[in-house]
């Protein structure tokens, strides 16, 4: 979405762009943030992309990841909370592609199956399926953009007895919500967002009890009765896992949020990025290129604190350099600046750094394009508040309201405590319950005046 | 695993087999009958492909799935009984194949990811993935032969209002084990072998209620107190499930046995057969050549009465294809002759009359090679025999045994009856208890006459 918004802006600005196509495999766009219930394999069979659960809340503040050319004050026309519901935020960047017109280019329910690249022609031969109508094609592209993510293939680890546990069992991934959790012992296996998250979930619909395993240091947040952490879990046997620490517990449900795989199954392996999900790639000149072929590019491929907003930056620059208005360096001066980059990603020590370090990324980009400029400095004191008060206390953190760094506008303080608000669709966030309750009473009380 | 074992028959009568590679995307072989504990994606962010789940044991008779050059009492020496579990007829499979020689064949951990045919040459490209490493390369063939089967891709309809069912949610292909399942109700989507078969591993695990939805008609059998048939479900409203008669239930968990996809996504659908599943798919020859492509070959394509030796059958026919020893007639012929089993298809009435059919095929099948003949009509007995057992009780229909058609040797009596016997292990299989019971009281008794 980033790169067709991308180059509808330099069409709008009067640049001649390219013949573009998207080939997307689920029906609609939006990724992640477009929610399925389904789990595993699609209704055509396909891997299901999105990894979202009900529920799901932001669990960052919106003031880090707003686009700079289209701002939620643009969206909502009005101020809305800090961490918004997965439909509001769905709502926020389906509003900005569709108020670009560029619907237009993507062929949905289209999934690709092979890419060749043909070092004579310098062109990719892209085949495709059309998946309602199950037809394959194929066919030409002087440049490829994989916008795929890499947070979509479950890494599985294997526990040993993993097998003999009878209970619930599955990765974050096929998570689709906690309210089954109720009155259930649950162990996450992970010490991530994804563990935080569910965990948190879980607790809030009432889990019995939350247990988190984690392989290299444990969270540490303050956590309430009923919450704990442990280190790794050595063993299972049926529904009682050993942990590395000698102890034991009983488990009726296991989510393993052990984290996702970079996966390119459409791409030969000489073009396909390999790498662990971290800050800055390998192979990437600034984060996109590959090293491996200039006429291909990877959007969002880096581990991410900004997103919407990272993702822009990557997009405006890859579409100049598609445009031909950026030249890329030549082979040994790419190398330098990747190992440049890299050298700086594995000085970093504390998140702090590691938030300087994208948004430094995400600068050095901007510079180059014609992306409005915003205050990165200010996002990154963002993301530094966030995480104190999420240290502070991982249950409430949600409520918290922050300035849009664009606008200035102060987000609003949401109408119920995240803690208690079981229902997050869009109507009820943007509804104001107590208004109504008060229009309810009004009603009532007329009511009552006209038949008295 | 029968393509495999039909050339390596044929070299070892002296005949000059072609160069064979085999690609397998899992780890090992056996299909199916190779168990995993994971779901969805597999470690390497592939579908999983077998839809296995403990505590399966066959729901048909061995005796109708036998071997004709390998059968139990070759691999066993000794009588078991008619309806073994998953582990002991994956070690039937993996047996003959062992012992065949020719895992040297197979390269394991190793997905197709795309085959083109080019007319010119009249050789396909095969392009693979060794998942180990994640190389792509490619090689060129003769001959594909596509053994990849029809029950991994789930068919997952959509019912009105599925994304509020808070409960637990899968697919049959997903389902794993009814242990969890113990004091919930449980609703099975479905009324074919999965839906039975999952229904009854519920009710013998525990299950509070069992209650089965069927589209077109039910399944019919004497239900025990606590399992019932509805008819389709009409929408979901959070945990309460609406039928098409107007009644409701409130359910823990569902799964939807609502059955699985041809899917080869691997294929360019010029080549790929698109059927549903049935017992003479359209546009292959004799059920096994491709009719756009007769140096394509699809095994066990159908829906299966017979399993193990139907592969065989055609195994041993496509082989003879490849080797040149059978001619195949002009496309007009096979025309001719897809349509006349096609015709004959379409007017099967009961069940009785499709295992005819499939046995008549088979039998025309196993006259062309040398395949041994075995008495099919007496396999077509033994599966009405086991229709009528299960009509009498489905919850105790795999306690009953039959001779082999081939050996004569009666099924032994398992140790323990089956809603009785919770231990699916082959070690517990091919154990005596009953002996190891007295065998014990003896050493015991030793010991209280040496100790006194």
């Amino acid at each position: 979405m980033a790169q067709l918004r991308a180059f509808e802006s330099a069409a709008r600005a009067g640049g001649e762009i390219p013949e573009i196509v998207c080939y997307e495999k689920q029906a609609d766009w939006g990724g992640q943030w477009n929610y399925t219930w389904r789990t595993g394999l699609d209704e055509h069979g396909e891997p299901v992309h999105s990894s979202m659960y009900r529920h799901l809340w932001s669990n960052g503040p919106k003031e880090a990841l707003e686009f700079a050319e289209y701002t939620f004050d643009d969206h909502f026309g009005r101020p809305i909370s800090s961490y918004p519901p997965r439909e509001v935020l769905w709502d926020y960047i389906n509003g900005r592609a569709e108020n670009s017109g560029v619907k237009k280019y993507v062929q949905f329910s289209t999934v690709v199956r092979w890419v060749d690249f043909d070092p004579q022609t310098e062109r990719f031969t892209v085949t495709v399926e059309d998946l309602e109508t199950g037809t394959t094609s194929a066919r030409e592209f002087d440049h490829v953009v994989v916008g795929s993510g890499h947070f979509s293939t479950p890494n599985t680890p294997y526990f040993t007895g993993i097998e003999t546990f009878p209970g619930r069992l599955c990765h974050a991934h096929d998570f689709r919500g906690a309210e089954g959790l109720a009155g259930q012992d649950v162990l996450l296996i992970g010490a991530s967002y994804s563990a935080e998250d569910i965990g948190v979930q879980s607790f809030k619909m009432g889990a019995r009890s939350v247990t988190f395993s984690y392989r290299t240091a444990p969270m540490g947040f303050d956590w309430p009765e009923g919450m704990e952490e442990l280190p790794l879990v050595e063993r299972f046997d049926g529904s009682v896992v050993h942990f590395s620490n000698g102890e034991t517990r009983r488990f009726d449900a296991v989510v393993l949020c052990t984290g996702y795989l970079h996966h390119y199954p459409f791409l030969p392996s000489d073009l396909a990025l390999d790498s662990p999900n971290c800050l800055y790639p390998d192979h990437l000149y600034r984060g996109v290129v590959s090293e491996a072929n200039d006429r291909l590019f990877y959007l969002g491929a880096q581990d991410q604190w900004f997103t919407f907003n990272m993702f822009d930056a990557q997009a405006w620059y890859v579409r100049d350099v598609i445009m031909g208005r950026i030249a890329l360096p030549d082979a040994a001066e790419q190398r330098r600046d990747i190992d440049a980059w890299r050298e700086r990603f594995a000085s970093l020590q504390t998140a702090g750094d590691e938030i300087r370090f994208q948004a430094d990324y995400i600068r050095d980009l901007i510079d180059l394009t014609d992306y409005p400029a915003f205050d990165l400095d200010r996002v990154v004191e963002i993301f530094l508040a966030w995480k104190a008060d999420k240290q502070e206390d991982v249950l409430t953190y949600r409520d918290k309201v922050y300035p849009s760094v664009l606008t200035g506008t102060m987000a609003s303080v949401h109408h119920t405590p995240w803690l208690q608000e079981l229902d997050d669709s869009l109507e009820r966030y943007l509804s104001d319950p107590v208004d109504d309750e008060v229009a309810t009473l009004v009603t009532e009380e007329e009511d009552r005046a006209a038949t008295t």
